[in-house]
């Protein structure tokens, strides 16, 4: 069925707030199998918002609506929606004696405005709000419906969940099932041209590739009458990807790499610490991000001066001086040093030229060199890997240069288990 | 001038990722003085995307465009906008030249199908895209303005930022001015209570309080003839919102905190480097996202473990044993450790429970110490801060101890200079 998402709220257009009740509602109905065709954003303005309603119900079958709901004067998608499908407001005992309640409960008075709230269209399905006080409501007319729901995102994804879910899925014709597989060192115009004759012979399931944050992802999905032939089309579609660019892929549900690494380190026991110049604390932060990590992380070093290269990590100053501190001599001593010092199974050490400054012709900005020593049978073995973005972009060599340390303990993790 | 922004994307409208350049769209164009009147966000499809550009423009005068101009066979925004506007598409070779300089310069080979990107409307004004191949442009025809961006958020802020707003601020009939006032140590609540009779009494100035990442913030805005006009109603109220709160203030060009306290950092010379636990590197990441702040910063360490704690730092067992790692007594040791051990003229540290689980009753999820010592006359002085934020979510309360330890470091420079 197609389906639009109308926005409600002048704070929107301001940009005061970010729009993420779209993107919210926008998953679910995707995977309850529905057909997003629109996002609409409109201010707190009558005239603006008939128009638009009208306008969508020309292509689209049902809409969504978030916001206008409030008690204000500004709030008018009730009445726009009434004038749009042929109805009129009325008193809802009801919820006229919830609201009421609400206020009593949370010990407030009710200002007299909150009485609008109680009224809805009158051939409206209230939809509840557990919440808060600004009930949602389904209005159907002509073979069109439209769904009401609040703005604030508690709200709103409350009654989505135990509300309108419910009922979309009985109305269903479809199901949709979808993989997201994510790779590290293949750029999406390289993928694509790998997959180029799956994606152009696309009909179910279908394939597409897009890059984010400097990888490149594959969805593979497919809309089908149950949910048990829809996954079998995905994962057959899988195995056919797989056998293109396994050797890219790090995993098939989404999961960031640094979620991939933290689960298997915990998942398998094995210690870690790390010794960051270039990156300056980024590897520690990301790692850190997953709860429970400190039964594995022991340490991170974030070694910006060449004199704490010395001190901390036992790097020599010989090497320093005679290859540099951005170069794989200085990235393995970094990543040996900390393993003596540790001892933790997987020693992970960066040092590169993050920018904008600070490059040579020899040593140009984006050049990072990669260290790590792992345990494999109770013995270190030391790796060094170079990147080089040839960019000056701080923010993006830095957060390259994360990513590839994460891929370099990931290969690693799988050549130690 | 009615303005309206247009996203293009499946992605959006799979609800893959949020949309953000809407936000920062909207901001701008509010700042620039222009109506914001819509929203749209619409597939990778040929026929939905000509059809709602010729409706927008029905209302609007100039449509800003996100999305659509990569290199694979579903970017139709060129297509679509040429159809709309009566145009047609041909090869720039000037922007050929750069897209293939762009490969030549990172060592990749150009895949064919990025040939389809140095394609242009005849009659566009070319913007040169600074961070990746696909360029830009503005297009008129009949009165009508459309202004295309690439999709990717870096890619299109820079676009906006450097070729876009510099010709919208030339076309805008009014010019505003704001200035957002960024404070720490005050919630919004009191911020509102305290400036209650300027912030309604407002016609022009206006002033307006909200909240973003754990701070409150003031934004003075004024919409006058000229910009002399607007910059110095804003800078007569400024005064008088620093008259109430000024103690709060810590920067007036919305400035970040990390910025004001690396920026005073190299202005002073003064040396710093950290020890972290629970904030696990992101105050060693926050501060070294400041280019050129290698000359300070010495080096971070993010002691996890108590044995890193002790190791490091110094740390003495028995105050682990009697205190707890989280405790006044282990961030001063954990500061003045570090003092000793790098001499730095300002050493910070930070220990916690960032939760989501790990707290007990007496030490709840939320408990933080942040430990600083700093130099004053060739002297250290140890100070400690509690912080504690009763909540569950791990990732609110490291972002609420980083802002807190810059919070330290920031009054500390001030006793130092």
């Amino acid at each position: 069925m197609k389906t639009a998402i109308l926005s409600v709220g002048t704070e929107i257009l301001f940009g005061q707030i970010v729009n993420t009740n779209t993107t919210y509602l926008s998953q679910e109905l995707q995977n309850l199998g529905y057909d997003v065709m629109y996002h609409y954003t409109v201010g707190d303005n009558p005239h603006r918002l008939k128009e638009i309603i009208g306008h969508i119900f020309q292509e689209c079958d049902i809409i969504l609506t978030t916001g206008g709901l409030g008690p204000t004067q500004d709030d008018l998608t009730k009445e726009m929606v009434c004038e749009a499908m042929n109805d009129v407001l009325v008193e809802n005992k009801d919820e006229l004696a919830k609201i009421e309640l609400y206020f009593k409960q949370t010990g407030r008075t009710m200002p007299p405005n909150n009485i609008k709230q109680a009224y809805l269209p009158s051939r409206a399905a209230v939809l509840e709000n557990d919440n808060g006080t600004a009930p949602g409501f389904i209005l159907e007319d002509n073979g069109k419906t439209i769904i009401c729901m609040p703005g604030p995102p508690n709200e709103m994804k409350r009654m989505f969940e135990r509300k309108v879910r419910p009922i979309l899925e009985e109305r269903s014709d479809a199901s949709l099932y979808y993989r997201i597989v994510r790779t590290t060192g293949i750029g999406e115009s390289q993928l694509e041209t790998d997959l180029l004759d799956l994606i152009d012979g696309q009909t179910d399931p279908t394939l597409a590739t897009y890059a984010k944050d400097g990888e490149a992802l594959v969805r593979i999905a497919s809309k089908r009458k149950t949910k048990e032939e829809a996954v079998a089309a995905v994962d057959a579609m899988l195995e056919k990807v797989k056998a293109r660019i396994g050797q890219y892929i790090y995993s098939c549900d989404d999961s960031p790499l640094t979620d991939v690494v933290a689960n298997k380190l915990l998942t398998h026991n094995i210690s870690i610490s790390c010794a960051e110049s270039c990156t300056g604390g980024l590897f520690a932060a990301a790692l850190t991000e997953y709860p429970g990590i400190s039964a594995v992380f022991d340490r991170g070093l974030v070694t910006y001066s060449n004199r704490a290269k010395v001190d901390e990590l036992g790097v020599s100053e010989e090497t320093l001086l005679r290859f540099g501190a951005v170069s794989h001599e200085t990235a393995s001593e970094m990543a040996a040093g900390l393993a003596q010092k540790t001892g933790s199974d997987i020693c992970v050490s960066v040092t590169g030229i993050a920018g904008p400054d600070g490059g040579t012709e020899e040593k140009p900005v984006g050049l990072v060199y990669i260290g790590i020593s792992y345990k494999v049978g109770g013995i270190y073995r030391t790796e060094t890997t170079e990147l080089s973005t040839k960019r000056p972009d701080r923010d993006k060599n830095r957060k390259r240069s994360l990513l590839a340390m994460f891929d370099c303990v990931n290969r690693a993790i799988d050549k130690m288990i």
